[in-house]
């Protein structure tokens, strides 16, 4: 299969696509800029979404639902966010059909059911939960409400790239009101936290964490924090996002708490969200020109066995003699494929499981069976050994964790290797378009970020919250700077 | 909290809306027949959702995601199926807003924005999924496609109820591909074996098995499957429905596969729902006028402990002696909730969860605790006992399975109870009112259905799977009948 895939060095673009196909991922669909998720894209992406559901549970969170349509009049409230987002939207107008009378068998729009206001679907919810916030929350005792939704969101988008940047797209959006500032601050910092830690710890995708400037801000944050990853063409990706809304919505939905004293003011949110995307960034970080590379946390099948068999006898020999392994492997939280299908060869067998990422791929025939061995062979490095059957559980769960931290490893290394200081304008020309993260001093102001931006398309991808306060003066204008910032070109 | 609720006896469907209210269910939203559910109600809907996937799965079913929006040639190609959703789209005509010229700050849909192809929001995804289907099916080694999808669909309601009827709604659909009429069949009755099993020994809600009459199959179906269940005020409610799709989707979109001997033929499809319907179907059957009643297994809390202090000693007391029980019962997969909160009195607490319908509540005080006892309180029957505390793990264990099946059997008791058969129109005109199934005898025309409609607003439920043949004559035509179906007024 291997030979279906561009290799990253010729077309990294193409690559990304072949691994998507190859791998099962998802396709385009016949609707403008939406995408079927398949089966296979879909199980990862629900092993993503049930650990960090956990995660936002183990953090005092709830999850509810909230309409998928935002009647204009709501949508315009809060209008700062509505100006951003107005381009894109997907609006319904109508609430029926009806037979076409000129051609039989086919339907019309009815004008006769325009609806009175126009009902944009969601491209983000703030807008109908502060609406609805505003009917639960009086006093400081209704606060703070810590509320979750996964959901679908719809953002028109003219160029779209499965995962990446697609019309509707699935995320989770986190909505939170605080009776203070610091307090909603804080929540927008820990969220922020449980993002990097499970790109971290799970997708094995190491991340800056970082504030955003001030264009580069939701539309109605006060600021935006968010995490950024390297990918392996060097251009960072934004993978999640933790917004701190001040008293925006509060204000644009009236939304008025009493606090301990009976004194009114308006609440203080939150939200925060990650998508779909994240899938793009887990394929980019980690693949190679022999298909997807998954880490094993989000791995829908972590172990591919391999029978090599002629005839039900010697498949049911190897069978019963792995049974009690497969036992124990599945009882320890090891996902397990016993591939026993007869109308595939081994060697396409192997090839797939290379190429849809599974972590450890096990093979063995007759004759291991005899000398009590099994091949393992395992996907991040393709490195192939064969070690004792009776070794085998404690082995796969080791090489389990081995693969998760090599994954890391390998990518933090990437990172590091790519990233590099920058003093001079001149150089981070020459230099950006090869990719990588350049930290250099930026004065602060828009009309530099703009500049760097009209000059090479890199971008200020973020403020690094960490990371040493250093004086220094801004590579483009010279004015006096106190941080390094990370510039990149981006996804 | 109770006296909150309006009698079941006094307005049934002002008890609903109470429940609903109270137990912090859901609530409408300003979005017309759209609802906002809440935290407590999602808990329950992902106890459900979850379920039911484990279950989805365990019969070889894999979740995918497609596009939400259905393009309107698309939607027309199956006929039958574009009719009948055809009054009840939401259409999407426009992709961008732009600010009104004629008022700061204000929105307007964008003329210039208007999409060359309307899309419908999906009522249904049977025509999108079987236009990607078309893609993935050659041959008989495609088949069968075992596919299932969590999602939101729009059907526009005029008359909305919470739950039960609303414009947008959770559900999944099932959409499986086969390569024979009798496989899809099978399958097709195994998923409505998976929704009676899930309503039965889940909900505890006993199901009637049956197959809708020709007027009440879904649009586009050769057979619809469903399951009815019968509500405190004795009208039914269809919980779940599996359709028999025969080949009409696949000739619509010309969905071919060569079976072994390379002979084309066209795709045998089934499709299979259940909604957050469900959720009112629930409330309906077990709760009473105290509040919600839940059976344990989809309860998000099974115990609540209410400790009975005065301050922070005697709080620390109570909790370190609970302690190692609330282990060993969470442990052995109980959910506690153990309730410390000081700013709510004990009564106020005990309303709460019988208005939320947590099955087992514990209260313990220093006069308990100086005697080694607890209060045990169970939400089905309300009785209070005192047991000692050393027992209260295995107590409390079996008295969930107790709860469980109790709710069940009673369920069963009075659906029973208000079934009935008939044999002469009369008597069924006269007493159909007070609601109740009646198994009676129908000649199997459209037109004594509809008779029977415009005469009592009852319809025929079902024709039962179960039950045996009987002959008899259709108790309004007098024509012969084979077999008694069920009539009642319904949800």
């Amino acid at each position: 299969m291997a030979e279906q895939i561009t290799k990253r060095e010729e077309d990294y673009s193409k690559w990304y696509n072949d691994i998507i196909k190859i791998a099962e991922l998802a396709e385009h669909s016949d609707v403008r800029g939406c995408m079927v998720i398949k089966p296979y894209g879909f199980a990862i992406w629900e092993k993503i979404k049930d650990q960090l559901d956990k995660m936002f549970k183990e953090t005092g969170h709830q999850n509810a639902y909230f309409p998928l349509f935002v009647p204009k009049s709501l949508f315009e409230a809060e209008e700062k966010n509505a100006e951003g987002f107005a381009k894109e939207c997907a609006v319904v107008t109508h609430y029926r059909l009806k037979a076409d009378p000129n051609e039989k068998g086919k339907l019309i729009v009815d004008p006769e059911a325009r609806l009175e206001e126009e009902l944009v679907v969601r491209p983000t919810s703030e807008a109908i939960i502060w609406n609805t916030y505003k009917k639960w929350i009086q006093s400081y005792r209704d606060l703070p409400i810590l509320i979750n939704q996964w959901a679908n969101v719809v953002r028109w988008e003219m160029r779209t790239r499965l995962f990446l940047r697609t019309a509707e797209f699935l995320w989770q959006e986190g909505h939170t009101a605080h009776a203070s500032k610091a307090e909603a601050i804080e929540e927008t910092e820990k969220m922020l936290d449980v993002y990097a830690e499970f790109a971290e710890n799970f997708m094995a995708m190491p991340v800056i964490k970082g504030l955003k400037s001030e264009s580069e801000r939701f539309a109605g944050a006060e600021e935006t924090y968010c995490i950024e990853a390297m990918m392996q063409d060097g251009k960072a990706l934004q993978a999640g996002t933790s917004h701190f809304l001040g008293q925006n919505f509060a204000k644009a939905f009236d939304v008025k708490f009493s606090d301990q004293e009976g004194k009114l003011d308006f609440v203080w949110a939150t939200s925060w969200g990650v998508s779909t995307r994240l899938m793009g960034a887990l394929i980019m970080t980690h693949s190679d020109d022999h298909g997807l590379v998954l880490p094993p946390k989000l791995a829908p099948i972590h172990v591919a066995i391999v029978p090599i068999f002629k005839g039900d006898d010697q498949l049911m020999e190897i069978k019963d003699k792995l049974q009690p392994y497969i036992n124990e492997l599945t009882a320890s939280g090891v996902t397990v494929k016993f591939d026993s299908d007869d109308k595939k060869r081994p060697g396409w067998k192997f090839a797939e499981y290379e190429a849809k990422g599974v972590p450890v791929r096990l093979a063995i025939g007759p004759r291991d069976l005899e000398n009590g061995n099994i091949e393992v062979a395992r996907r991040d490095t393709q490195e192939k050994s064969v070690i004792e059957l009776k070794n085998v559980v404690a082995h796969v769960k080791d090489l389990l964790d081995e693969i998760q931290n090599n994954l890391f490893n390998k990518a933090l290394k990437y990172r590091n290797e790519n990233m590099e200081t920058v003093d001079s304008y001149e150089e981070f020309k020459q230099k950006v378009d090869k990719g990588g993260f350049y930290l250099a001093h930026w004065d602060g102001t828009a009309e530099t970020e703009e500049k760097i931006k009209n000059d090479t398309k890199a971008t200020i991808r973020c403020i690094p919250l960490e990371g040493n306060e250093e004086s220094g003066v801004c590579m483009v204008s010279g004015k006096p700077s106190n941080k390094r910032v990370v510039i990149a070109k981006a996804y």
